[in-house]
């Protein structure tokens, strides 16, 4: 059982910097993300795109915030149980709560905070009867570790960036890589393309287009992939099929945790903390809902400064906390740094 | 008279960025500030500070994050009336507004937001009895233009950081710079003491310690100051007397603008859009209350934000927006400057 002062449902710009704002009240936070890796969309959907609406940065690229974040975050040591779905919750008679994944971590905290964005990033998944038979057992939506396709056949499928970027990145690493896709148009960023049209021409990704994937075969684990092509139908070997179709977000299992949800978005309580309508649990970024709502991460950045107050008195009922503001106080991280602005001296001059 | 969509009193953090988020709805701004640059407190008391807390900069200068939001709002081309305080609102009948500075500027908006952090910064002043007869006649408080000071006789009093930093800048500008301060020992960065130190001993600094003026000589301009040093009392020469004695806040005449105010802060609707009890009038960042406020800049964003929106709607009553992210429509500058994410590309590899 992990247990922790602040339980974070999504690892996103809004769930990191919860993570400093607790840490400076002294709350221990850990982080739940159903994506393989921290960040959220800004991480696995546009990591090279720029933002131009966060406060202070005329530019910056998606990567580089979640980078900066995880940067800022670190003397707090936040644990994070990542590649796994918060899947059911359960409220214990002192308030607190558990809450458990989809591969079963469960976690303890007397504080909620659901920062899960447009909700879990759930695949598209190809239309393929019997594909559900080998998910994790040659089938993957998301690429998680990508060591685990060394000198292995990998048949990638998908016409978008993550098809595009994933045949490049897998050429160094795989036996061989063999992208499929239904066009012979390819949709990403030019670079992109170019580079999959310089390994095709170098031989180290083979292209097979216009075609599709059309059936799964294979005993305990992936053998062969059926293929149509036009009119033609043929087998081809492989260990591992990825069709990077698109991640769609869903609100998920957390649609049935009993919150009040209006139009796909948790309802909260603007006026005060954030706080839903189960006492505990609090909703932040573009997770919730309250007149006048704007799905920005700079509100997310508010909304979990604000929250934190509010879970600091309850986990602490009996303490009132003065704020002390950084530039004074500097910030203290559980990993025993200081970072303090260098204090002024009294000299005299003669 | 100058006019535009959103008058800002206040040139602060909060301030600046509201210039940014009107400008993605095409709303023009026009800041005034007491101050004789923008930046707020961040510029004139603590540009070297580093700040901790906010949001995706693990460390940031005060004055660099004013630099930057600088940066940010530049294709929006906001008005800047700097060096004037906000003293008189006047409503019309159209429901638009008319600010007047304490130097008769006018100003005619729609809507005007108060961003005014704690207030408007006001100079310390020595107790010399007829300082004020040579305000602007020899006695400044705030350095505006260091230029003014070329070729004179200019006397600093004080013993803090700005002190001894202008004393340092002033060197190379004026005739002859002489700090005087009750005290021989002084409060301020390592660096800014040990440099003063050596250009008194350049002999660039004269300066007289432990030491007061108590005293100001001349008939339409400072002519001379009276220093008191122990038991002994002495005129000195001078064109300038320039006393640096700190900064206080203060709400100032906006407190008589017939908003409601509770612990020296303007009391807002922080369910909707930061709006005051004036319709029209908002009020966020530092200078405004409300349950739970925290005084802090990522707040101040964040409010700026929901009042734009708010802000849009009063201008634009028959208008319904409709919020873009900027990762995918860019930034259109009032300049004809555009940011946009490089664009995907369709392209067949063959």
């Amino acid at each position: 059982m992990i247990k922790t002062d602040i339980l974070i449902i999504g690892a996103g710009p809004t769930g990191l910097f919860t993570v400093f704002e607790a840490g400076l009240l002294k709350l221990k936070c850990h982080l739940i993300d159903a994506l393989p890796q921290p960040g959220g969309q800004c991480a696995e959907i546009y990591p090279k795109k720029p933002i131009y609406d966060i406060p202070a940065f005329p530019e910056v690229l998606a990567g580089d915030l979640v980078n900066n974040l995880m940067k800022q975050i670190e003397p707090f040591q936040p644990g994070f149980t990542l590649g796994e779905r918060a899947e059911t919750i359960e409220k214990l008679e002192d308030g607190s709560f558990i809450v458990t994944t989809d591969r079963g971590t469960k976690h303890h905290a007397p504080v909620i905070a659901i920062a899960g964005g447009l909700g879990s990033f759930e695949p598209r998944k190809p239309p393929i009867t019997n594909i559900s038979d080998y998910e994790d057992n040659g089938v993957e939506y998301i690429i998680r570790d990508p060591e685990m396709y060394r000198g292995k056949n990998v048949i990638i499928s998908g016409g978008g960036d993550s098809a595009l970027d994933w045949s490049i990145f897998l050429t160094d690493i795989a036996e061989s890589v063999t992208l499929i896709h239904r066009r012979n148009e390819f949709r990403g960023a030019l670079d992109s393309v170019e580079k999959v049209q310089e390994l095709k021409n170098l031989g180290k990704i083979e292209m097979i287009t216009p075609a599709e994937v059309i059936g799964l075969v294979g005993r305990n684990h992936l053998e062969e992939v059926v293929i149509k092509q036009g009119a033609e139908v043929f087998n081809r070997e492989c260990d591992h099929f990825i069709p990077l179709f698109g991640l769609a977000p869903k609100l998920g299992p957390i649609a049935d945790w009993g919150l009040e949800i209006e139009k796909n978005a948790i309802k909260v309580d603007n006026t005060l903390d954030y706080q839903t309508n189960i006492p505990g649990i609090y909703a932040i970024g573009d997770v919730n809902t309250y007149p006048g709502k704007l799905k920005l991460i700079l509100c997310g950045f508010h909304e979990a400064t604000l929250m934190c107050q509010s879970a600091f008195q309850r986990i602490f009922p009996e303490k009132r906390y003065v704020m002390k503001y950084t530039t004074v106080g500097g910030v203290e991280g559980f990993d025993g740094s200081k970072k303090e602005a260098p204090k002024a001296v009294v000299k005299s001059i003669d």
